[in-house]
């Protein structure tokens, strides 16, 4: 078939069954005649799939996530064997309402849902559907398919109508009566990408860099001291979580993407600060931000300023004032 | 009965159905026979039912959940008519293995639990039960209410054993094969109790004061000023988390728990430095950490050495020296 | 006499003898028919004499100046019994070449002048006078005098012309050759006006408070941490200057200049933070800038910020959220 | 004679005449058969004879002096073309009484002093000498000159005893009838030894770096963030002085000494930094500091930990991780 891969293309763990928020992301980074699509049952499964060689890359939600798995995300990155983020997508938290062919709105009375999913599409439904009772999948796609399946009588598929993501009514040929169902219109799930380490993509001006970063704990002001060895770069952050560490009171590990790339200057000597003086600091990968918005340079902080102050020092220590 | 709380008992909102974390998390902080229970669906239903008046409190999960809603907390928390926290408890992510009286380990061949409590029990389910199927269903507690259930037949239950909270068991008389179980042992999912303003609970020596906090765009270095406005007080923060704001790139709102109580001086001069220097700031109560753990004041941070110093500025203004 | 003080006229110690900058500084800020001028032998008298009541105030070089000094001054006012100082003026060094009427400049063979004010010319002296010899005097006003002392004769004062600040030519009758005599044009003394501790002059919007700070020594830091006590409240410094304290190493005293007023609040509690967290905080007064450039106010730390603020977190800490 | 130099000895310009105390900080620098000696009128002479090549090195007071200068020595330093301080010295502030030979302490009627040096002794005078009178020289070193040419009658001479630095009665073969003169014992002047730009003295771990930086004017809290250059590479200083720009209001110069060596890792990369944000960054030169006490260093700021550093980013930007 046409879009069955070539058999050396690369193979892409991720969150299944099919058709769950997290295929529809991978489906946007890599179309499915290009890469191995490899359902997992879990993110942790998904990021050892690629630990151990099993897939070259894994597709994962990192921020938002209407199907769990950020905590475990970011936990499960910042154990174990190093890996790296090589770019990321965006998903808008939306919904498409899917029937059996023919099957009008005002005779859905069970509405059949993972149950986060629901939680997005609450008032939705009380609103459109006031008698609609819920009934639990196990996943956003599960429903989908088992209305699809049809040599499932519809008196025994226990429901009359599925929520599923975008696109799922199209790909299984279920009629699809309302599209873009959200509560909140502003919800959306960022997705990455991670594979084994290797030479980041190329800067493109618009990039993040990830981290994981713990405190020292023997001094006050930790926190800010950590924080101006981005400062000082002239790096901003786009994101921040601290984390507690085991059950070590006190003791805090930080989930930071800084702006910018690991090859710019003002990034490299953030990091360099932070390896100093931080008891952990876990490098996982520049890539392009998916905004693609320019990261601005403040004054003094671009390469050439870097390596023209450097030469200026190194000009002094010879006894050579410019 | 003697469950039964007197009519005028306080009413609480949580995520139900019965059997939830949740409601065990509740039962911690107040017994059922001190107070009205109400289930209700999601998180930000719990959370309007306060704002509505339809119940006094609600007890919603607000770090490391495994039900799912850490963000719906936060956000509805952040937005909307205020309320303040007035507590919190910390509950481990730890499972039951229930069956019907006699059903032995070696019999089972599906267990049924809500798909996020599944996820934490996996590795465990995985060494322990490797030949059993999951069966999602919509809550932690539903699949044990069904077992519980003398009225259906063993073979129309649709699954062998449970997966629920501590305590499940005991509660619906099913034989307990395993308990805390968890593939994390250090997993823990804290809860708010949450209530319209009030005055908060008195100072413990150990209290958290919980904000949501926006910076102001207009200037680099603006997440350095915000935290300094609490370092020059000597506050320590147990929690950042930073959010991005609606669809305005560059534009963030932090939540943050710091160390200190609304009545400490130190805190109460944090919150005027933020209120006067930040577009949004969202007080979301003060009240007394679950860890106990007084915390530290440093060196002229406590009350009377802000006392002393504002009677010493106030001599001087008059032109007297001490 | 018409510029006879009414006996009741305050006191002002200055560094003498006549003639001196500093006297004509003090004659900015007070003319002598309103003042007893006391002039002493050295700036700690001047200030001393304050302190011991046999002056009402002192009028002292505190910046660059020719006439010593600054460090004593300094010095002198940080240890000791409180002082404040109450305004400030700024004198430019520039110097009149002064000869008996009748005496040209060519005949010009020996200048004297203190040393101080010498080295204030050289570059002139070198240009107009190549010729002449330097003979040092005890201070800028006595060769001045000597040579309006009719009663000496000219082969017997010892030198043809002297060197003096602006005004003395025409207070003694002597022919001014040359004035704004002045190597560097940009050089000015600034001058302040000591008292014993008093109700601070009334704000301005354009006000310096000065202060003697020393750091806390068990801490790396402290100077960054000292001085975001001004900078969280929005006050900026236009002086800073570290002193050696004694003879301990690495302990080290700061002599500020803010902008602000001590009424003002943003000033107020960065003195408060200061009292908190430094082992001595030596207030020296709020005044009047002599630039009388309004002081800028950042956003946020207005006094009606400061209000504002702390009303919003008394409601709060009553349950009351506006 | 056998002190007198030879004839390719460095040359020393300083502030003469012979007897002052910067010719005795001189003499500890370098024996004066070692060197030319080349005493000048003032600060700025000798520091341009370096530049103009009249001289190789100047020795000048840059702290706490009695003979004036420390303002024209920075000054004069940080304008014109660059120059380097290669080392430090420290002179205790004392005086020696010198008369001739027979003459008594109740003898003494009128003292020659210069006019900076009498007001570090006016107490001891004051105790001593109460009926003494002051007679203003024009240096440290010319009163005692005077009183040891025996070509001058004692009755013309003008005064009855010099008070003069350590050492100038044994030179000059007058009676020392008190030495270790001081009103505060612990007054010192600190003298540098400067240079045309030449590589600096090796490191010795005992090291100051002296530099002239001007700030941004178009942010506030430029001084904050400048001094954090230094403190995010755990560089302490132990100067600094603020001095304002020429006319413009609000534009300030800072005269800085930060302890450690431009060939150290953290003090080259917080000149980098100062560089890279700072409109000026004079170099002053790395120096062996008097004191000798070792610079520590804090924990991620050895040369060792930055090499480190930069090799674990070498690493990553080429995929490999350690």
């Amino acid at each position: 078939m046409s879009d069955e891969p070539v058999s050396d293309a690369p193979r892409y763990a991720y969150l299944g069954p099919e058709g769950t928020f997290t295929e529809a992301a991978l489906r946007m980074m890599v179309p499915a005649d290009q890469a191995h699509y490899l359902p997992v049952i879990d993110v942790p499964t998904a990021i050892a799939a690629v630990r151990e060689g099993e897939a070259d890359y894994a597709v994962v939600a990192i921020e938002n996530t209407v199907e769990g798995g950020v905590t475990a995300t970011l936990d499960t990155l910042a154990e174990g064997s190093p890996l790296v983020i090589l770019g990321e997508t965006v998903l808008p938290v939306a919904f498409e309402l899917l029937v059996r062919p023919g099957v009008r709105v005002s005779r859905i009375r069970r509405v059949s849902a993972h149950s986060h999913g629901w939680a997005q599409v609450r008032r939705w439904a009380h609103a459109t559907l006031p008698e609609a009772t819920f009934v639990p999948s196990s996943s956003n796609a599960a429903a989908a398919r088992l209305l699809a399946d049809s040599s499932v009588p519809a008196d025994q598929v226990g429901f009359d109508a599925a929520l599923a993501p975008p696109g799922t009514g199209a790909a299984l040929g279920l009629e699809v009566l309302a599209d873009r169902i959200a509560d909140n219109v502003n919800a959306a799930t960022r997705f990455v990408r991670v594979g084994r380490p290797q030479e980041p993509p190329a800067p493109t001006g618009a990039d993040k860099t990830t981290l994981v970063v713990h405190l020292p704990t023997d001094r006050s002001g930790a926190l800010l001291e950590m924080l101006e060895q981005f400062a000082v770069r002239g790096v901003n952050l786009s994101r921040i979580e601290s984390r507690p560490i085991g059950e070590r009171p006190g003791e805090y590990s930080f989930s930071i993407d800084a702006l910018g790339h690991i090859a710019e200057q003002r990034m490299a000597e953030a990091l360099i600060g932070l390896r100093r003086t931080c008891p952990v600091v876990r490098y996982l990968g520049s890539y392009p931000a998916v905004h693609r918005e320019v990261t601005p340079i403040a004054t003094g902080t671009a390469d050439a300023d870097f390596a023209s102050a450097r030469a200026w020092v190194d000009e002094l220590r010879l006894g050579r004032h410019a």
